[in-house]
């Protein structure tokens, strides 16, 4: 099955990331993962587990799981795992007996206090790992994992880079049906709802919470942001707004494209809507240019940023791109500035199969938001679009 | 709207569980929760947040929240939050000066080894949290807030027992569908993709993972326990076992039944049959008068457990029954034995507005599993069953 085969292929990635960050075995513990997932589970199992399991990952290639004993046979099933053993009453006997078997001179555990996606260890988890591994000497051997779970994420495997370019096709599709949907008169509830109506009878799923996917923004009035939809209507003389993406085969696209609605008797949009097109496009661009392996992330954003302030408009206050996966924003490295909020992401080094988002936005007073997204994979030399960038304002006629 | 109004509900539930507990403020303090969800954030706020996000829900009723500012207008629209504060670069300050003006003598936060409903304040972000208030006096007050969240998750409103009943009310449907579609020659999966093509043609969700929802036994050469329908065909003379839940309106319904398929000339089970489904429905009974406010769940299980070894059966390897809402396990209080891995949960005394799953089986010998489960509500002074328990077994008749 492929999605046995993703997982193998990602469980195989981790075995190299392991002996690259020399980490001897890097423990995934969790519980009840339908109300307490954990981001690194996904990328190595694939399916949720009940009572408490733990996943270990070792640099000599051979992982093993402990699992609640009704669990243990889907485990076995994935091919990834050498070994698997079913607990009947209680993990903790098993856990510290595989661990001295393993003896690892460094247990990577999921913490961190910059990334989110390697942060999947609750509080309360890691006090019960304290208690099960007490008066042994793996408690004081713990280590985050953040490196480790960085780079089995954000370096995307063959399997993942298709089925993220298939989100992207079919969001990008869904644009184009907006085109022949949307005509002034229309609320901004109306174009979404079409748009779920369609993401809905082809039954993906969204990149992020249905409420606001898509955002669409109407005009000047439309409040910008994560805002759901609601009864702004579309008018002549503003600009059209989505952003938008679905979850197809467990991977997401996340995209925006802009329209203007042409006034009667107008035949391309005022000056000013097409001069913030242009520093928009300009600004993904600049910042395009920037993106390549070994460039930390905030010096892409600077680019991207610089370009639209020294344009003559407001920065945006955001960060220019993010990673883009199982979910919209897909943990670890931002191309976003060295602000509170992205300390200790927006540092990091972009790497050679990341996925990022390239977004940014402006303001034409009277006339609404002007704001873009795509989707590109770094290479080891560059960037490849994933999506078909938006080069030209869409325009939308009136019947 | 609806989800409003259970939003605030829940919020001013809270109030009155601080006071009750003798709390003065409940931190729930999260980012991204469309990868690192809290599940105490699904019940006082109800929507993904992005950036970081605290939310304080005070002993006086005065609930504040700190939000990115894209997302402040949404979290304005519950209607819950008398202060909503939008940041741009940083959280930090913003939550240091309200805690200087609550200034709070316990606070709160979501961390419990034994709760994982209680457990969604990430190790990561347990560590951040710390650093923010590194140098102030809250620090040093910080404490488990599983008694909180048990009481708010588990104490059901009038909105929640409605939608759970509507849920049980929609997978007793499917039941009956059952009825009419499954035959012999039939294998697990035939069975199921029945089930999942009803349910997406009704838009509902799944009360747990797709693959195992159902989870359909067909006769004793099935695996039991938590595994994905396979090839195995229904044979006259077998039990028929589907575990199923939808999830409606965001609450789920958790249900077991049981069929025999008759053989050729026969117009009942055989007696061995029989005497398993009286046992199981005999245990479940036994337990369900044993169910009642203020006893610990361990000593209900007991009451099924001992039922079914005194009537020669081997016991089951599982806890007798769990909570139901949001998902379908969920969290705090288990009707379960006092094995290690139910350490904690166990002693939880059972309270008015739980509903739990009544659930357990046995095995036939060469005929399959047994097994039976009931959803139910517990009240002042008993216990109202949401569903129509199955008092008999149902019979398959070939064509």
């Amino acid at each position: 099955m492929d999605n046995n085969q993703l997982i193998q292929e990602k469980v195989s990635q981790a075995t190299a990331i392991l002996n690259e960050f020399d980490i001897d075995l890097w423990l995934t513990f969790v519980r009840e993962t339908s109300l307490s997932p954990d981001p690194t589970l996904e990328l190595i199992l694939g399916m949720d587990m009940v009572w408490h399991s733990a996943f270990l990952l070792s640099r000599d290639g051979q992982h093993k799981a402990i699992v609640g004993y009704y669990d243990a046979e889907n485990v076995r099933q994935t091919g990834a795992y050498s070994q698997v053993i079913g607990y009947h009453q209680g993990i903790g006997e098993s856990l510290r007996t595989l661990l001295r078997d393993e003896d690892p001179q460094q247990l990577a555990v999921n913490y961190s206090t910059a990334d989110v996606a390697a942060d999947g260890l609750s509080h309360g988890m890691y006090l019960v790992l304290q208690q099960i591994l007490d008066g042994t000497p793996y408690s004081g051997r713990l280590v985050s994992g953040e490196r480790l779970a960085a780079a089995l994420r954000g370096r995307k495997s063959s399997i993942e880079v298709a089925r993220v370019r298939q989100a992207v096709h079919t969001t990008q599709a869904l644009f184009d049906e907006v085109d022949q949907f949307a005509r002034p008169g229309m609320t901004q509830r109306e174009i979404a709802d079409f748009v779920h109506r369609r993401i809905d009878e082809m039954r993906l799923g969204y990149a992020w919470d249905k409420p606001y996917n898509p955002i669409v923004t109407c005009g000047p009035h439309s409040a910008i942001g994560h805002a759901a939809p609601g009864d702004v209507v579309l008018e002549q003389g503003h600009t059209l707004h989505l952003d938008m993406g679905v979850r197809e085969n467990d991977y997401c696209a996340d995209l925006q494209r802009m329209w203007y609605v042409l006034e009667d008797g107008e035949s391309a949009a005022p000056v000013e809507v097409q001069r913030a097109f242009d520093v928009v496009f300009g600004a993904l661009r600049a910042g395009e240019a920037a993106l390549r392996p070994g460039v930390p992330g905030w010096k892409v954003d600077e680019v991207a940023r610089r370009h639209v302030v020294e344009n003559g408009y407001d920065e945006y206050m955001h960060g220019f791109g993010h990673l883009l996966g199982r979910v919209a924003h897909d943990g670890a490295t931002v191309l976003a500035p060295r602000w509170e909020r992205y300390q200790g992401v927006c540092e990091l080094p972009v790497e050679a199969g990341n996925i990022f988002t390239l977004e940014l936005h402006v303001i034409v007073p009277d006339r609404g938001i002007m704001s873009l997204e795509e989707d590109v994979l770094v290479t080891e030399d560059g960037v490849e679009y994933l999506s078909d960038p938006q080069s030209e304002l869409r325009y939308i006629r009136p019947r």
